[in-house]
């Protein structure tokens, strides 16, 4: 591995924790936070259970894409599946279930790709990013409320789609990205 | 470009909007929202200012990196420089301040390289990337409170530190990935 510099520690630690909104989906913190120069500072951030998202192959060129409306970016996106962990719930287990809620496949392999930090500026969240093949339909079972286009396309159209702008979603772009560079690890 | 399938529209209207969370850095809505089918339900999610982020070349093979701790996470990372915009402030002039107040540079050739959405699921926040070359240091003015190492690193060391698991900020390997597939737009 390349060298990395010698690292400075800027280690912030708690002093106090408050939960000051507790949403049916947001759970928002502000902490007071001793910075490693001893001075004190406030620090806002959401707590998220996590997600995982699927890069699911229906055959070796060909992926799950879904498309559904992002109220706070007030328009539809194109996505790879993708789900947030019930509490307890092992990651593996919320891609497996995803995928079944979400598109109605089951997949007879499933192999960890990446693990990744998407808002580390204010959230907690962590995304594990799984791929999935031999694909068996089921069907979905959306949960209510839920409301989305499963389709199929080839990777290397996604991928120009990501580079036209017309895939902008960070996790997905990631994803297909990542795919091109090393594959299945 | 690749044909898209007939996509169905799931268009949210807004039928009203609250601030539950004014805080210093995250304001949180909750707002209740109309679906397609005629259903009302609610959505909670994050006003974001949007931000920037750049890969800054030292040289054709050399680019900028950070290391910062990130309570949210509890842990330092390494990024690319980024910043969140001031209101009404051009996202070409928030790239040019950050380079300056995070890492010291100026740049004399600037260019965008891709919109992205990060957190589509509950916030607005938008990153615009953008390029920089031509670098000449002008000395470093730190915020008050915000403690960095910057450092330069071989893009394709930042690459393999991806694929290690070393990078996980998804912006960051994001920005790194698009440069390796496209290179400049």
């Amino acid at each position: 591995m390349a060298k990395l510099p010698e690292f400075a520690d800027f280690t912030e630690s708690t002093v106090s924790s408050q939960l000051v909104y507790d949403g049916g989906l947001l759970k928002v913190h502000r902490d007071q936070v001793r910075l490693h120069d001893g001075t004190l500072a406030w620090r806002e951030y959401v707590k998220h259970p996590g997600a995982v998202m699927v890069l699911a192959f229906v055959d070796a060129e060909t992926i799950l894409l879904e498309r559904q409306f992002r109220y706070p970016k007030n328009r539809h996106f194109i996505e790879i599946p993708a789900g947030k962990l019930e509490p307890d719930e092992p990651a593996l287990d919320t891609a497996k279930r995803e995928l079944i809620e979400e598109c109605g496949f089951e997949a007879s392999e499933w192999w960890k790709i990446a693990t990744l930090d998407p808002s580390i500026g204010y959230s907690t969240e962590v995304i594990h990013l799984y791929g999935a093949r031999g694909l068996k339909h089921v069907g979905a079972a959306l949960d209510a409320g839920e409301h989305l286009q499963v389709f199929e396309a080839k990777v290397a159209d996604a991928i120009e789609w990501v580079r036209q702008g017309v895939i902008t979603d960070t996790k997905t772009t990631l994803a297909l990205l990542w795919w091109d560079e090393w594959g299945r690890p």
